[in-house]
């Protein structure tokens, strides 16, 4: 990730904290998803991505469908939820399949999910047919909560207020930037125009290229409430 | 991809015919799985993918499951099927989640399934778990051909072999060298190698980075019985 004027600004601000209230460690502890969404992760590399999420205390574990029973168990007596990731990288897959796989997740363990945008019916202007998309998932899930990755990348700022719209109709908790898989990261730029967006009833999460304690400062301060990255432990572990 | 010296004998001799028959444009057609999975296909360009497949009388189009019901519209009455992919491209969610991704891919229309091997279950040596994760999808979608995608580019010589083996005890139809979207692509050696291993009664599809007519043709010639390719209307238009 390249740090952008406004970067640099929010990145400054976060490090000497004259203009604003900088960020504990414990806030920064309880505002990351650990994630593991690596096609070869394997069990080893699971359970200790959980291992590290419950020593640290973060928030949630972010995974693969197919791991989140796993993570379930493993996480079993601590603070650290389990994420559970649909219709990923992609979000080309069909609506009822993004459905059922989001309430298999939440049936293995899963509090939360992660879902893609349907980008072929977004980029075809089938803004009803994105409505749906979401909805699907938010009801099978309901009430756990449904962060809706737009993937920012591939989209000009114009289409970003709408992907965030979309969401915001459909019921989302969350708009989330990146799945991490689709070239581009997480910018403060992007994170300040999600959240104004869509106001305080919804959160963001930024995700993707987050692997500083400053970057993730700067990315709560932009009025990100989540992060996601696999740094996580590096970040909590960077000095204050 | 690179042309290493097997594929460079490989071509030579498909190019010259001398030492092997080479391939007509009919048998060349019959073998296109015509590919559009890129997430931000739109509605125009999967219709443009179809009409492409029905004028030239590729086997099938290959598209992401979201994409499926709109294919099997635009091909009735054609002769080229509707593949759909399954848990594509990480593979891993969970096998309740592929196999029902499968089994609606079928009711909206496919005729053939391409899911991906989970390569999470594989690198942690649970090859039982690899086996019920395949035959979940190939009991769900009976008697349709269920492809695995065994993603060849991370994995040894051995760890071939052994996919190859699992994906043929669990019932599949076909072994499939890549997703195109995890690096690497079809080889010629990695064709022979998995078509040695899975014998007669289990196809080949050679996937990944395959441009043109001298490489398709290639991979035909060392075993492959589809092509798995988005370049399928240069490569039919490529001179005999």
């Amino acid at each position: 990730m390249t740090d952008s004027p406004v970067m640099q600004v929010a990145l400054a601000r976060c490090r000497d904290g004259a203009q604003s209230r900088s960020f504990s460690t414990a806030e920064l502890v309880r505002a990351i998803d650990h994630t593991c969404l690596r096609a070869d992760a394997d069990r080893g590399e699971i359970i200790a991505c959980c291992r590290e999420a419950r020593e640290h205390g973060f928030y949630a574990v972010c995974v693969n469908s197919g791991n989140v029973a796993l993570c379930a168990t493993e996480l079993e007596g601590s603070k650290t939820v389990v994420c559970g990731v649909v219709g990923f990288p992609l979000g080309a897959t069909s609506s009822r399949a993004k459905a059922y796989e989001a309430s298999e997740a939440v049936r293995a363990g899963a509090a939360e999910i992660d879902m893609v945008m349907n980008r072929g019916l977004f980029k075809s202007g089938d803004y009803g047919g994105v409505v749906e998309d979401v909805r699907a998932v938010v009801e099978a899930v309901k009430p756990a909560a449904v962060k809706v990755i737009i993937e920012t990348a591939g989209l000009d700022a114009e289409g970003k207020v709408i992907a965030c719209v979309l969401a915001k109709v459909a019921g989302a908790s969350f708009v989330k930037t990146c799945t991490g898989f689709g070239g581009g990261g997480a910018t403060v730029e992007d994170v300040v125009l999600m959240k104004r967006v869509v106001g305080p009833r919804v959160a963001v999460k930024a995700s993707g290229g987050i692997r500083t304690r400053d970057q993730a400062c700067a990315m709560l301060e932009a009025g990100a409430s989540r992060i996601g990255t696999s740094a996580g432990v590096t970040i909590v572990g960077d000095s204050d």
